[in-house]
Formats: structure tokens, sequence, C-alpha cells
């Protein structure tokens, strides 16, 4: 018999890792979007309550990632269901933390669960890409590793060829996020439309290299490649102090820094959770001296994707 | 005692391999480059012959990549000696099979091993990358797999970062070579300067996925990250026949298919010696339709790089 109420976590997440702008992101534990689905008469998704965004987000289930995603799940599965989704929001908006994926997977998987589970976990994918699209452009970056867990490479949106890559062990993530906020639409816009084809060269040179440190677990290497002409100095300059933070980091022993997705959040790569504690540390004190408080979370760099909670 | 003669053998190179513009490059079996060197009174290095070129290329030893790698070779060892080289050459000219970095990388080896080893061979890499650079360009991905064998990714050429990828058994290659001859400066003019946005990021998915098959064996991922919109579509508009020699590839099953280096020269990945022997029977039957004689080469994906002879 189904269920008549789930209640699913999805984590934040760190896509890019600088070199991979749109093809690589990774899941971090801290906070993330709980979504609570409940059957009700009839058929259909609706949102009930939107909590933790202030009061910032759509309840129009067609404007919500979480609304597209669940309509997109069930239709999927080709199930007719009524369905009623309350929707907590761990993650700041705007953040580059993955908010709208952690939502739309949280989501997906709540109401997949909730209709006796006809579809597994990678063909929730493609609902909450549907939903992704609608609010901040079609890429899997965030979507993929906040279903799946770990570190995924989206090698192809269509069809969708997802591969989950290795993480070398012991390895930890410190992520810092000011109160500062960034529109994806608006990071996006930043991006040129064109690039030196020497820039491609060495971005293709360090997306290969940190694949290999991956599988090889050359640590040292894996950090070597979280490094981008393209993405990374156009949105800095969107970000007050974010050179300044990333300095921090590497100064202070990180493998190596970039800024999470559109930003404004930074991520360092981190030998260890004591390292990254450290870290974690100093890039919050980088952000304080370029004005901006800001909240550290410290994480293996291998972790799970969504769950039932 | 130091010898008096060495006469070392470079093997012809597949660079590029679809996604890996001036980063990827591997060794095969079949022709290449030999450089005698012996030792002469006086100091400094001399050309004495070159054969099998008909009669193309310089003796001038600062115009010739052999003469100019053997003599980075000594000076980076730091030994006065004099030398004299001849050069068979084996690799057609301006075929794509990386004939120049063939010959710099026999003569870096014989020059070297003549004077007692005093350099490693990964310590080759830059004596012979200061010769292509005078030729084609300042580009590894034919030096050094002709020099260390197997297929080696270029992360960044200053500071000198070489990763070996491991090559799933059993894989082989079939080049086919056409009778038709291009400069490899002519080839890399074609080259557009800025590339969209949309292919860089297409091709750090098609390498990413490429480095991750190599590890894991995937070897139908490898073949589908053979895939470039930037490079390859220049370039085959410079070779006839080619689209229709990539189709014949993959057509009779091979994995991937795409210009060898700068062309005209083709390769096809293929699962076994036996796929790759049927494939390049097809390849030139593909080059005869478009009017173009052509030798094939079937080799093991992974071969050794220079050696004594």
């Amino acid at each position: 018999m189904n269920e008549q109420i789930v209640r699913a976590f999805a984590p934040a997440t760190v896509a890019n890792l600088a070199t991979g702008l749109d093809v690589l992101g990774l899941a971090i534990d801290g906070p993330g979007d709980v979504v609570t689905a409940r059957r009700v008469p009839g058929t259909g998704v609706r949102i009930t309550a939107v909590t933790g965004d202030g009061g910032h987000l759509p309840t129009d289930v067609d404007r919500n990632t979480a609304g597209i995603a669940a309509t997109a799940t069930l239709c999927r599965a080709g199930v007719e269901a009524g369905v009623a989704l309350t929707l907590e929001k761990g993650l700041p908006l705007g953040s580059g933390l993955g908010g709208s994926a952690a939502s739309a997977a949280a989501a997906a998987f709540a109401v997949n669960r909730l209709v006796g589970s006809p579809l597994r976990k990678g063909q929730l994918v493609e609902p909450c890409l549907e939903a992704e699209a609608v609010v901040s452009g079609c890429h899997a970056d965030n979507v993929a590793p906040s279903l799946l867990g770990g570190l995924i490479l989206v090698r192809s949106l269509n069809p969708l060829d997802l591969i989950r890559l290795p993480i070398p062990e012991g390895l930890a993530m410190a992520v810092v996020s000011p109160e500062f906020e960034i529109e994806t639409r608006a990071a996006r816009e930043v991006l040129p439309d064109q690039v030196p084809l020497s820039a491609m060269i060495q971005n293709t040179a360090n997306i290969a290299g940190l694949v290999a440190a991956c599988f090889s677990g050359d640590v040292s290497l894996l950090g070597r490649c979280i490094a981008d002409d393209v993405v990374t100095p156009a949105r800095t300059a969107l970000i007050p102090g974010c050179d300044e933070v990333i300095r921090a980091a590497l100064d202070h022993g990180a493998l190596g820094s970039s800024i999470s997705g559109s930003g404004p959040a930074v991520f360092a790569l981190c030998r260890s959770r004591r390292s990254a504690r450290e870290v974690a540390e100093a890039m919050k004190r980088a952000f304080e001296e370029a004005g901006l408080q800001s909240k550290a979370i410290v994480s293996p760099a291998d972790c799970p994707g969504v769950r039932e909670r």
C-alpha cells in the first residue's frame, strides 16, 4: 500500500568546481531543503506552505521548482494522484548552493515514494531538470548530485548521460555563504557568449586532470585542476571580497577553491575535516573584511543525495 | 663509457582524439622516425643525412626538429659533445601522425643515450617542445606520447604537467592516412580564435567522460566522448571525404572516430584488432571514393614510446 505522507530531505550542492560549468556538481552535508508530500483527494499537485524563504518564493505550483518537479514526476510515472506539498527551505535563496535544485529533488523524491516508487532515483533527474529549466536554465549540475549524492559528471543532457566520479577518501569541503544574494539568471548573464580557444583548451586540460585525479587519488592534482579563466573571473566581479576569500582558503592549506555554482558562496576542497574547519574560518574572516557576514558549512566531500527524513 | 653510436625509433602519435586539442595524444605501433646519433670530434650537432622525406626537410640543424631537439637536449643536460645525426623519416610529412614530434623524440632520446643518459625520458619532453614550437607551435600532445608511449594528458605546459591515462585492455586503433598533405600551420589557421561557451561546455563534458572511461574501462562511453564541434568541423573541410571516412568507421563498428592531429589522417578507436582491421578497410574504401589513395595502420591502443632500435 502506498504511503499517505512522505518527508524528504535534499542536500545543498556545489556546482562547477571552477572548471566544470554545467557539467560537474557535488553534494554536501549540512543544510538542505525538506519537502513533505501528502496524499489528498482529487488529482494534481498543490503547494500548501513554503517556509524559510522569507516570503520570496511563489506557492504557484508552476513557478516553484518543488511543484514543477512533483508534477513532472507524476507525469513521467504515468500516475494520477492528488498531492499536497509543503516546502521548508533550509537553503538561502540565490546563494549558489543549488537551492532550487534541492527543492526539486526533495519534491520529486517525496512524490515518487508517495505513489509507490514507480521511478528509480536516476529517473527523477529529468523531472527535476524541467523544474530547473523554468527558474535558472537547463542544467543538471545541481539536480544530479542533489538526487544521487557524490560527485556527478553531466556528460550530456540529451540524451541524459551522467557519470559518477569517485572521490578520494578523507577529503572535505569548506563552503562559506555570505549574506548577499545573486540571482542565478544574473550570474549567467555575466558569462561571455564566446570564449578564447586557448581558454577552452585550458578548461579541457583542467577538467581532464580533475577526473584523472578523482580516479587515481592524487589530491594535489585535484586541487591544481580547480582553475578556470572564463567563468570564475566574470562572476568574481559580482561578489565583494571573492578573490580575497579564495586566496585566504589557499593560503590556509585548501587544495583548491572557487565559486560555488553561480555564487556568492565560495567553496574550498581540503585534505581533511580538520583542515576544512580552519580554512572555513579564514574564509569567513576574509568575507568579513569585505563587509559581509557569512555562514560556513564543513562537510565530507563524499555525501549522500536525497533521502527520507 | 659512453656509446659511440645510438639508433632510436620514435612512434607515430594520434593527437587530440577529437575533444582534446593540444592536450591528448596516443602513441601507435607502426611506422615512425629513426634517428642515428654518432659521436664526432668537436662540439655541436649537425645533420648529415635525411632520408624518406622526398627531399623536403631542411638539414639545417636549427630548422629540423631532430636537430633542434638534439641541441636542446645537450643544452639541458649541460653536456658539450660533437654529434652527427642521420634521420630516416618513416612518417609522411603533413599527415597528422606527429612526424615532426617523432623526429624530435628520436633525436632527443638518441643523443641523451649517446652522452650517457643524463636525463630521464620525461625530461626530454621540454627539449622536444622547443623543436615543435619552431615548426608547428608549442604543443606537447604529440611529443609527450611519442616519448612516453600510451595515452598522455598534457594538463599544463608551464609548468609541464603530464598525466598518463590508463587504456582499457584489448582496444585497437585503425589509422588511415591518405596521399594528401596538410601543413600543420594551415590546419591551425582554420581554427577559430573564439568558440561559443556552449561548445566549451560540451568539450569539457566529453573530455571528462573520456578520462572517466579510461579509468573505468567503459569502452562505449570512451567512444561516445570522441566528439567535438569546434576543431573537427573546421578541419574536416580541408580533407576530401573526411566526413564519409568517419561515418564508414562508425558504421563498421568503431567506438569513435575523428581526425588524427591536424589531419588528413583519420583514426578510429575499435574494440579489438579484428574490428580495427575491418574498420580500416572501410575507411580506405571511403577515401578511395573521394579520390584519395590511402595507407592503413592497425595498432593496439596501448603502445610504447621511443626506444633503441
